[in-house]
C-alpha cells in the first residue's frame, strides 16, 4: 500500500508529488552501512546461446562497436562511450543476464558495496581483476531481490566515437540509457533501491495504491533502472539511446529490408512515462532491447515525481497504441553468481495487463465526464507545492 | 483474373513488371471519346454532421488553412497549395463524400469529360459557376464504379504559404497527396481508371491472380487514387503529405496532449506499398485521413509496376506491425449527384483481411525456406527487363 | 529586358505572375519543328581527372550506387532510380561536362530532337547504341547556347533501392533533382528553353528588368535545370535530393569526420528560391554538387511564377547567410561533341554578386520603410489573379 | 601556461587527457571554506532596453513560456522546466546581465556560498525573499572574475510542459543548457571555477599552452558555463536546448518568414567542441542567444578532457564554416550588485581570431603532411590512458 495524499494533478493527465508516493509493507531492512555512490548503469553481461547470431544482431544490424572479442565473448559499446563496454555477449547454455553492472564514483565505493550487501546477508564476490575484460576491481552480489548486480570503478578507456560520423549508421546508438527489471513486489523493490541511493522519477499506480511499475535514477535522466511488476527476478529489457527519432525509425526500416521485421515487438511510439520516443526489439535469444530517445532532466533533488493512473491508456503509449501481451508477460532469466538461473517467484499483486485489457480491465483516453481540453495559453499553474 | 507472367523478383521481396499485371473479366467498355487530361487529385468535398467539430479537427488540430468559410461550409488548403482549396467541409445530414475532385489541364478538358462519361451512360452535371466556392466551370459525374467524380480547371489562386514558417505547426500538412476508394471488383476498377488515363504503380495480388488493391497515378507520385477491394463504392481515406517523418510523429504527440489519441487508428509506420511513412486518423464523423510522406517519382512511362504478394506481412507495414480490422472494414459512404448515399455492393473476391489474418489466413515475414539475406554490395542486378 | 507588369506581391516578400515576366531582345528563332517531349533531367556525364579520387568522393563519401564500372568510367545512380545511371564519371584530360542528358517520353521523340536542333543549325549526332553503357538510341547536340545536351528513351532498368534500407547511409541520396547552367544572357536562354518545352517557375530580377537567373522545369518540381547569369556556357552544379534535412546535415558531419570539410563550399541553408534546404560541395575536380530537399509541386500549367528582387537578401539564402564569391564566380567547363572545351563568353548584363555585395551593391532583409509583419491569421489573400 | 604533457591523440583530430591541462600563473587563492554544491545553471537575469520588443523576441519568436509578468519584468521558462523560470527579462537603462543564477542542492549550500565568497573578499548580498519572483532565499555575489553570480535552492514549482505538445512550436526550446562568459585570463578563471566545484570537459589551446577557451560543467553535460578568452567580464551568450536538429532549422525558417533573418549571427552548424548542433542569434539588445542540441554525457569523474588545437579549423565549426568576427568581438556587459556596468579589462593573451584568421593567423582542415584517413573498422583503440 502506498500513500495517496499530496498529489497535484497536472494538465497532462498525470499527478505530481514531492516524494515517491510508495510504501512497502514488507520492507527489506535498511543497512546501517552507507550505500556505494553509484554513477550510472554501465553495462549488462548477457548470456546468449548462439554468439555469432547475437553478434550479427547487435553489430551488423544495430551497429554497436566492437571494443574486443574472442571465441566466447564480444565486448560492445555505443558511439559516445569512453569506458570499455556497455554490453558483453557471452556464449552460454541458458540465455540470461549474468550481471547488471553499475559504475561507482571511486574505488572506495567497492568497499562500501561489500559492506552494504554483506550486512543484508547477500552473497558477495569481489574480483580485483574484474569479471569481464576491460574492467578492473569489481564486486558482484546476488541482491535481496534476486538480481545479479555488479559495481566497478576501474575500466580501460577507449575512444569516444561521437565525432566519427564516417562510422555512424542511420540508426546510430549513442548511449546505454537504462535497464528494466521484473520483480513481484514493486514497493519492496523501490524501498530497497532508495536505500541504495536511487530516486523515483515516475510510477504507475491505481486508486487503491497498487504499484505496477516504478522508474528510478542515479544519473539525471528518468532512469538507470525500472522495476516492473511481474514474476521475477527477471530482466525486462536493456535500453540504448539514439540522438533523434528518425534514428529509431531507421532501425525499423532496416529490419524490414533484412526481412527481420518480426524482431520488432512493440512500437515505435511515444511513451507517456518518461516522454521518450521508443522501440522494443527482441534479440535472437528473445532478450528484449529498447531503443529510446529524449526523456528529460531529473537531477534536482526536488524533481517532481510523476504518478500515472494504471487505467490511463496513454501512460505506456502516449498515442494510445496497444501494448502487446508478450511485452507484459515475457522476460529474460537472471543468473546467480554460479551461473545458475534464479527461480522465478510469481507476482501476487494485480497484473497491469489484467486490470487494463480484456473483460476485467479498462482503460480511458479521457477522464469521464470528459474534462474540457485545456486551451492554449491556460498553462500557467501557479505553485503546485 | 490477371496475367501472372513476366514478373521479375527483386531483392526487396516484391516483383516488378512492365505493364500492370491486371486483367478484368468484366470490363467496362472503353469509350471512343478521349479521356480528359487530368493533372492531379485536387480536393475532396466531405459532408460532415457537426461542422464546428470537424473544423476544430482539421484546423485547430491538423492545421489546415482556412481560405474561406460560411455557416455551411469551410474551405481548407494545405501550406503549399495555390488553388482555392484541397478540402471542403460541408454540413449535411449523412457523413459522406460528395465529390472526389480532379484538376484537368485545360478548360477544354471539361468538354472531354462530358463526352467521355456521357458515352459511358453516366449521369453528368456541368455547372459553369462551379459546385463550390473558388472553383469555376465544373463537371460532376456518377462514374461507372458509383463514385461522384468532379473535374475542373478554373480556380481562384490563393497564396502558397510554403515560406510562411511563422504560421507552420510541428505537424505541417504541405500537400493533398491522394484519395483511396473502396470498390468490390478491383480489376474492373483498374481497367476503367486506365481508360481514364491513370497508370498503375503498385498492386497487391495472390498467386491465383486475385487483386486486393491497386495504386494509380496521374501526377508522378505513387498515386492520385487507389482502389481497395471491399464493399463499395465507399471512400477509404484522403491523404495529406508532410515534408518529414517527424511532422507525422508531432501530430500523434499533439493528439495525445489533447487526449484525443483515440483518433489514431493505425500507425505511424512505414508502408511496404509506396515506401511512404504513414499515419491513419479518423475525423469526428469517422472519415479516415492519412498523413503521408516520402514516396517516389513515378513519372516515366515505363516506371516499373510493383506487385506485392498478399501474404507478405510487410506489404502494408514494412515493419510487420498488424493492420487493425477497422482499417479493412470501415469506410465512408459516397453520395450521388442528388446527395443521396450510394448503395454499397459487397465484394465477392477474397478479402485481404481474411486471407492474411486468423484461422484461414497466413502471412510471412520471410519466404520459406528462408532466402539468405542479400549482403551489402550484392545489389547489382543487371537488366531486369 | 523583361515585362515588369502584372506582378502580385505576396506576404513572403516575392511577387507572383502568371507568365514568366522575361523577354529577350536577342531571341533564338523558334523552330517550326515540334520539340521532343522531355520527361526529366536524367544523368550527367562528367569528365574527371582522377577517376579513383572521384569514385571515392561519389561512392565512399556520398554513397551513390555503382551500377557498373570499368577502367575508364563509373556509372552511378541514386537509391530511387530505376534507369541505368544518374551520373557517369569518365576519366579524361580536362575536367568538364560531356553531356546534360534528358530522358524523353518515347523513342520517336529522338526523331523530334534531331529535327528540332537541325532546324536551329546545331551540330547533331545520333548513336543507336548510345554514348554510354546502359543507354540505347541517343541524340547529342551542341545547343544554341553552347551546351552539350543529350536525349534518350531506351535504357536498361536496374533495381530501385528505396526499400533497401540495409544499404542506406545517413546522408542517403534518393534522386537526381536538377542541373544548373551558367550562361551570359539569361532571357535569351529562357526563351530558348521555353521553345524546348520548359516552363519557368522562379526567377531573380531587378527593377530595371535585368534577369539574373531563372529556374525551369519539365517534371513538376521547381526545376530540371536553371539558367544562372554569368560567363558561359559553363556548368554551375548538379543536384541530388535527399528525403529529409537531417540527411544533408549528416553529409556535412561525415565530411568533418573525414577531415574533408573544405569540400563544403556553401551551406547548409534554406533557399529563398525553391524553398528547398540545400548544401553545395565541390568534388575533387572542383565540379559543384548540390544536395537538395523539399521544394514544391509545380505541375499545374498556371503554376504561379515567382519573381525575387535581386536585392532581397533572403532570395538565395532564406536565413540571410552570405553567398561566398566562389559560388558566383566558379563553374565547370562544358565540352563540344568532339570533347573539346567550349569557349567561355563573358556576361555583359549586371552581375548578381556586384549588385548585391560590396561598395556598389546592396541587399535588404526588410523593405524600407519596414512593412508591418503579417500577423498570424491574416493570411487570407483573396484572388491574386 | 599550461601543462602540455600526457595528452593522447584521437582519430577525430583532438587530444584527450585525464586532468584539464590548464595551469594558472596568477591564481585566485583557493578558499578554505567548502564550495556550495551547485546543481546546474538555472536562469539568467537580463536587463533589456525595450521590454515589449524583448518579450516579442523570446515569447512570440522563440516560444518561451511566460510563467509570470508585470510592467517591469517577464519571467520565462522552457518546456521541460519545473522551476519558476530560466530567464528574467527586466526593463533597465543599460542592456546587461544582472545575474548568472545557479541552483544549489540544499538550503544550507547558501551558507556555504556566503562563506566561500566572503573568504575571497567578494561583495556578497543575501536576500531571504529572493531577488526575483518565484525564487526564495538567494545569495548574490560579485565574483573574483567580476561576474554577478547568484545561488538559490528555494523556488516555486510550475508545470513541466514536456507533454503539452499542443503548445509546442516547430522550434521548441526544452531546456536552459548553459551560459558562456568572456574573461581575459582563461586559466585563472578555470582554476577559480574548479575551486567552485566545476570540472573542465573541453578546451582550446595552442602548442605554446595559451588557453583560448574552456568548457566546464556541474550537471553531466559538456557545460553549465564556459570561459571564452576576451575582454571581460562580459556575457558571451545564454544557450537553450532543443530536442532535435530540425527544431533549430525551424527557428531559422521562422526568422526568415518574419523578415528577421538579420537576427541570425552564426550558424546553424555543428560544433567541434561539444559535438552539439548550434545556432547563434542576437536579441533586440544584441544579447547573444545560442540554440543547442545533442552534446554528450560527461558525468563520470574520469571523463576524458578534450583539448582542441586552436589552429584546427573544425574546432568551432566541424564543417569548417567561418566564425564571423562579431561572434569573437561582441558581448554583453555585466552589472555589479548595485546595477552598474562592470568595467571591461582587455585580454593580453593572444586572440583566437587573430591567430586563426587573416595575415598573422592560420587554420588547417587536415594536419600536414596529411594523415591517412582512418578507414572504417580501424576504430579499435586499446587503452588510451
Amino acid at each position: 500500500m502506498t500513500r495517496l495524499d499530496a498529489r497535484t494533478p497536472t494538465s497532462s493527465g498525470f499527478s505530481v508529488s514531492q516524494e515517491a508516493p510508495i510504501h512497502s509493507d514488507d520492507p527489506i531492512p535498511t543497512p546501517t552501512a552507507p550505500a556505494p555512490d553509484i554513477l550510472r548503469c554501465a553495462y549488462m553481461e548477457l548470456v546468449v546461446s548462439d554468439l555469432a547470431a547475437s553478434r550479427a544482431f547487435y553489430v551488423d544490424v544495430l551497429g554497436l562497436y566492437v571494443t574486443e572479442e574472442d571465441a566466447d565473448a564480444v565486448y560492445l559499446r555505443t558511439a559516445e562511450e569512453f569506458i570499455h563496454h556497455n554490453l558483453v555477449l557471452r556464449r552460454g547454455p541458458v540465455p540470461a543476464v549474468a550481471a547488471f553492472s553499475y559504475r561507482v564514483r571511486t574505488p572506495e565505493d567497492l568497499d562500501r558495496a561489500v559492506a552494504f550487501y554483506t550486512e543484508l546477508g547477500c552473497r558477495v564476490v569481489r574480483r580485483p581483476d574484474g569479471f569481464t575484460r576491460g574492467i578492473g576491481d569489481s564486486v558482484r552480489v546476488e541482491d535481496p531481490l534476486g538480481f545479479p548486480y555488479e559495481f566497478f570503478h576501474d575500466t580501460r578507456h577507449v575512444e569516444r566515437l561521437s565525432w566519427r560520423y564516417d562510422l555512424h549508421t542511420p540508426g546510430e546508438l549513442v548511449r546505454l540509457d537504462h535497464f528494466n527489471q521484473v520483480t513481484p513486489d514493486v514497493p519492496r523493490a523501490v524501498k530497497f533501491m532508495q536505500d541504495l541511493g536511487f530516486r523515483v522519477t515516475e510510477d504507475i499506480q491505481d486508486d487503491e495504491g497498487t504499484v505496477y511499475a516504478a522508474w528510478m535514477r542515479r544519473k539525471p535522466t528518468v532512469h538507470d533502472t525500472a522495476m516492473t511488476g511481474g514474476d521475477g527476478p527477471r530482466m525486462h529489457h536493456i535500453a540504448f539511446a539514439t540522438h533523434e527519432k528518425h534514428n529509431i525509425l531507421a532501425i525499423c526500416d532496416k529490419l524490414g529490408a533484412l526481412r527481420m521485421s518480426d524482431r520488432i515487438e512493440r512500437g515505435p511510439g511515444r511513451h507517456g512515462v518518461s516522454n521518450a520516443f521508443y522501440l522494443y526489439l527482441r534479440d535472437p535469444d528473445g532478450h528484449r532491447v529498447e531503443i529510446y530517445t529524449q526523456d528529460y532532466y531529473t537531477g534536482d533533488p526536488d524533481n517532481p515525481v510523476i504518478t500515472w493512473d494504471v487505467h490511463d491508456n496513454q501512460r505506456r503509449d502516449w498515442w494510445g497504441n496497444p501494448v502487446v501481451p508478450s511485452w507484459y508477460a515475457e522476460a529474460s532469466l537472471v543468473l546467480d553468481l554460479d551461473g545458475n538461473p534464479k527461480p522465478v517467484v510469481a507476482r501476487t499483486d494485480a497484473s497491469e495487463m489484467a486490470v487494463t485489457i480484456g473483460a476485467d480491465g479498462f482503460s480511458y483516453t479521457r477522464p469521464e465526464p470528459a474534462e474540457p481540453v485545456v486551451a492554449q495559453g491556460e498553462y500557467k499553474l501557479g505553485n503546485q507545492l
